[in-house]
Order: C-alpha cells, then sequence, then structure tokens
C-alpha cells in the first residue's frame, strides 16, 4: 500500500465512521455492507438482479445526481414506508392484533366478568369465529380496553416487554424476527443516499416506536401510526400523559396524506406499501412536482412468506394494484425478486 | 506546516464538511464558527461570558461525555424550542397576529359584506381596541377565516410571499430578521454535538414550516405547533389537502407535552421557552431521567428589544418565572447575557 492510497482510505473511513455516527444508526448488519457498496459492491445483496432492483438504484442514482434533471434537494428527500405487509409480515393477522389478544389474557385476572362478557369472553377462549362475530365494534372495544387507560410510559413498557418475547404463532419466531431483510437494505441504502426514511402505518404509532429505532434504524419521530388522544396530568409533580380512548388520528387510505402533512409537511417522493391502505400516500407522492418513486410489494411466495392479494383480508391488494398497473408504478415480487425473506435465513 | 498537521487537518475538514452536507444544515451565518468552535473558539460567540453561558457550555459537555455518568445517547439528546419571544420578538403582538390582520385585508375585496361586519370591520379599520372587544370568538373567527379553507399548497404559497415582504411595524424589519442570533448560535451548538432539534409553538405549524428551514436550520418535520384539521380529497386525480375550520391540535401550555408525545415520542432533555405557556414543557423535561437542562428566556431589555413578564399580555411570564426561580432553572437576561439581539446587529 503506498502512502498516498493509505491516506485516501483513511480518509474515507473517517468519513463514513464519522458520519454514521452521527446520523441515526442504519441497521447494524446493513450498513456497512451498503455505505461499502455505495462505492465499490453491491448495495442491495438481497435483492436478485433484475429489472426492479436496476430501477430502484438507477433512480436514487439519478436523483442524487447533482447534474441530473431530475436532482431532488437533500431537504426534499422524504421516504415513507408502510409497515405491515412492506416491512415485516402481517398474515394471518396483523401482529398489533396478537399483542392486542395477549393483553386480554394478562388483564383478565383483574376482570373476572371478562369470562361471559363479549368480545373478552371470545379471546379467552380462542374463538375467532365469535370474535369476528362482535364485528367492528367488539374489535375497537378490545383495542382501547388494550391500548388505553393507562400512561404513555406504561404502555411503552407494555408493548416493549411484549415484544421482546412474543412469537409469531406459525413462524415460531420472535415477531421483530419476521422483518424483510431486502427491505432493511432499501432503507439502509436510502439513508446512505441522504434521504430521510418515516415509517407511515395504519398500525399504532406507540406500538411501533418501542422498537423501530433498534429494528429498522428508524428513530421515535420519523414512525407515523394510527393514534389515540392523551391528556396531560401533573400529578402531583409526577407529570405523565394518560391515553384516552379516544381516536386521534387513523393513518390508513385517506389518512396516510393527511399523517403525512401533519408529521413531515411535504410530499415524499418514495413510497412503498403493499395494499389499498397505500394508495392514497402513492397518489399523494404522485402528485409531487418532484421525481418520485411508488413501490409495492407483492405477496407471491406461498412458501417463505404469504401470497395473497385481491382476496386477502388482511393487506387486500385490489384497486391499487390495478392503478398501480395502469400507472406503471413499481412491484417486488417477493418470490422472484429477494434472495431471502427474512434476516435468520442468511447463510 | 508539517506534513503530518496537514494530514490531520484535511481530515477533520473533510469530516466536518462531510457530515455537515449529510444533516439538515445548520443557520448558515453561525455553522462554520461553532464547529470550528468545538475543537478551538467560542461557539457562542454573542453570548456574553459569564454563569448562563458558561453552565450551557458545562451542560453540553457534560452529558455528550461518553465518561460521564450524565452521558446522554445520541438518540435521546431531543431539544425542544419555543419559538415565539424565546426565538423571535413577540412584541407588541404575534408576528402570526400581523399575519392575520394582513390577510383579512388581502380577502376583504372578495368580502365586500365585511365593511360591516364584526370581527372583520375592525381589522379593516384598524381598530385595535374594538377588535379586543370581539374576544376569543373574534379572535377565533379571525383565525379560521384567514387559515382555513383553503389547500395546505395554497396557505403555504401564502405564507411564503407574506414572510418575504411582510415587515415589523415598529422595528421596520422582515420578521424573520427579528430572530435572535444568541439562540441560533445555540440551536447550532447543539445540533454539532448530536441534538436533533425541534420548535414546540403555540403559534400554527403551517405558519412556521415555511421558512423554518432557511432561518433556524430545522426541517419541517422538526417543526411542532398548534393545527387544524385537514381532509383528503383524490380531486379528480389532483389530491389536495383542505384545510378544515376545525382545531387539531392547541400546542401551548398542557399542549406541549401532548404535542411532544405525539411527534417525538420521548422526552426531552433540553428545553427553552420565555413564559407560562413553556411550564409544562418545562416540567416534562424536568421529569426526564436523563439530566434535563430547562431554560427561560427572560425579556430584561428595553432598549434593544422590550422588557416585559409578569404583566404581559403577550408573553405572560408569571407562574413559571416562580417556579424556574423555585427549581433554580435557567435564565437568560437578555440585556445583560446577549452582545447583540437581531443577527443584523453584527458589526
Amino acid at each position: 500500500m503506498t502512502r498516498g492510497f493509505f491516506i485516501v482510505t483513511l480518509i474515507w473511513t473517517l468519513y463514513f465512521t464519522a458520519c454514521n455516527q452521527n446520523s441515526p444508526s442504519s441497521s447494524p448488519e446493513n450498513s456497512a455492507e451498503v455505505i461499502a457498496g455505495k462505492e465499490t459492491s453491491d448495495p442491495l445483496p438481497s435483492w436478485n438482479d433484475g429489472k426492479i432492483k436496476q430501477v430502484l438504484i438507477g433512480y436514487v442514482e439519478e436523483v442524487t445526481d447533482t447534474q441530473s434533471n431530475n436532482f431532488i434537494p437533500v431537504a426534499d428527500r422524504i421516504a415513507t414506508f408502510d409497515n405491515d405487509g412492506t416491512l415485516w409480515s402481517e398474515q394471518p393477522i396483523y401482529i398489533q392484533f396478537y399483542f392486542a389478544m395477549d393483553r386480554v389474557k394478562a388483564m383478565a385476572a383483574d376482570h373476572p366478568e371478562w369470562k361471559n362478557q363479549q368480545p373478552f369472553k371470545a379471546v379467552l377462549e380462542n374463538d375467532m369465529g365469535e370474535l369476528m362475530k362482535q364485528g367492528e365494534k367488539g374489535l375497537l372495544q378490545i383495542v382501547m380496553t388494550t391500548h388505553a387507560g393507562m400512561t404513555t410510559d406504561e404502555f411503552e413498557t407494555v408493548v416493549s416487554d411484549w415484544i421482546s418475547i412474543a412469537q409469531h404463532p406459525v413462524k415460531k419466531r420472535v415477531f421483530t424476527e419476521l422483518v424483510y431483510q431486502p427491505m432493511l437494505e432499501l432503507i439502509a441504502y436510502l439513508k446512505a443516499n441522504d434521504f430521510k426514511v418515516f415509517i407511515v402505518s395504519g398500525g399504532g404509532i406507540e406500538f411501533m416506536r418501542p422498537w423501530t429505532e433498534s429494528v429498522y434504524g428508524i428513530p421515535k419521530d420519523q414512525v407515523i401510526g394510527s393514534s389515540i388522544k392523551t391528556q396531560y396530568d401533573f400529578n402531583n409533580g409526577n407529570p405523565v400523559l394518560r391515553r384516552l380512548a379516544e381516536i386521534d388520528l387513523i393513518d390508513d387510505k385517506e389518512g396516510k396524506p393527511v399523517g403525512i402533512n401533519r408529521y413531515i409537511g411535504r410530499k415524499p417522493v418514495f413510497v412503498a406499501g403493499n395494499s389499498d391502505g397505500d394508495l392514497q400516500m402513492m397518489r399523494w407522492a404522485d402528485s409531487n412536482t418532484l421525481k418520485s418513486f411508488k413501490l409495492f410489494v407483492h405477496h407471491t411466495d406461498s412458501i417463505r412468506e404469504w401470497a395473497y392479494d385481491r382476496e386477502s383480508h388482511v393487506g387486500t391488494f385490489n384497486e391499487a394494484l390495478d392503478e398501480a398497473k395502469a400507472k406503471s408504478w413499481m412491484f417486488v415480487d417477493m418470490k422472484n425478486d429477494w434472495k431471502i425473506i427474512y434476516p435468520f435465513e442468511k447463510n
């Protein structure tokens, strides 16, 4: 190694090490790969070589090139990712639903009356058929009972404790293991190119925030989700926020552009989703005067994950599927475009 | 200059240049000073040497020192700044109030009936006495008339156009010139030490976002304020968000911890404010288990700015003043602690 080459290498190493320390961390297992990849290797190693990988990299290279007509200033590099079905699995039912069920069971000792009271009885008896009969009203009752009535600190502790040990009933894995490795790489790749990455999910904001930093490298203030109202209580000098049984924002469908405007204040240029719930967010990005990228994750892999779209009750992908095709938005075909689905499949 | 020293200098220059490009920019006029200052010079040049400057720097150095018992991890370095009276002047009345007045006058051509209809008549006749008689209901009517009923894009354009030319009636300066130079330096200093800096203001979120990036170096998604609801409209393929005449959040007093939780999801460690409207935010930070810093800007300079506290209708500083003293929170005495107030006083 020549002295000159050594110095250049040292400078680059310091450059990346320093900058990486200053920004909220990328997913640890991917950042090094991607950052090195920016110059020398593959930023999306779990993606098969093919059209979607090519257009993703082509887009990022184009909009970060100051010489390009489609150059996007750093402040406008806003990326929004749906969560359920886009960053982690959502079948056979949303993970937050398992959380709510487990909470009902954990709280049942203090509520002996639930043994004879719907919708709680159905949950305690694992009677999903009866639970579905309770309809939206019953589900809302379960959500509010398990998500409201405590302080924000208490709820965060409950979520953190649960997510650290609860397992997926089919995959027999801790839920946070069921994130998509190729999407972790995409998030890290966008961050390395100065995109500010947000989650915009129909799921509960306070259900996600306790673990998004460690799992996705996305800080709490870049997580947008459905929420309930809170109320400040001075509490004799130990101030708390109490979670009220009152909806604040339903961050789904028409609520996604509303949530994006509320929290971010500008239109995204990069959007990823997987269902009809993401259609309005896609249209919102599509109306950006800056060049935008609309990516749908299409669940096509019945072996490694699940295969579903138009007919599924969870993650229904029907109207948005037609519109995405008509408008030539982009698709990930999970079966054919991804080498692996989950991080634990590596090696 | 030795070769070794040259290399070290080159590395440091690249380090800071590179990292600065990656993060949302600091206020241009301060960042270089502060970044150089981190190693060699004064990070707060417009602050007189004295106790408050010393404890500010002492706090930042302590909580960023990995060897300190009070070390704060980067993810927890959340700083929240009030805006009116903390980052820019708020006398004789909030700047957003001038905006609303000017909007009524600009819209009056389309509303001939306002000549005889309160509270608009009072505004058009510059009759502040009559306007005050209209009370809260009248003011709310003016706010909703001037802030709702258009799309978010339209409102942003209106604010941007107004803020670029409207002048303060007393200071005869464009309003964005009336920001406090020492606070710009403090924001840049905190950012250089990996604090994530947010505005948490009782003012309108969409009134601030169009200019906070260029004036404070604080991006739109790090601005929290009072808000009205919006509604998504597909609008025949040109989606818009319509601003509704309905309150979403009053981000003042008890609303500040609520807003902080909604947007940031964690308690701040550094808080700056100037009035009773900031008391709950101060208490919220004070309840952080991490070492926190509570800073009040005390308006004591009747010559260069304004002098007011307990008796003022704008920026009332009474209950919070007592509590801050009792709890040994920190004060800036504007008259004695700041060399200059506004950036235009430099040289």
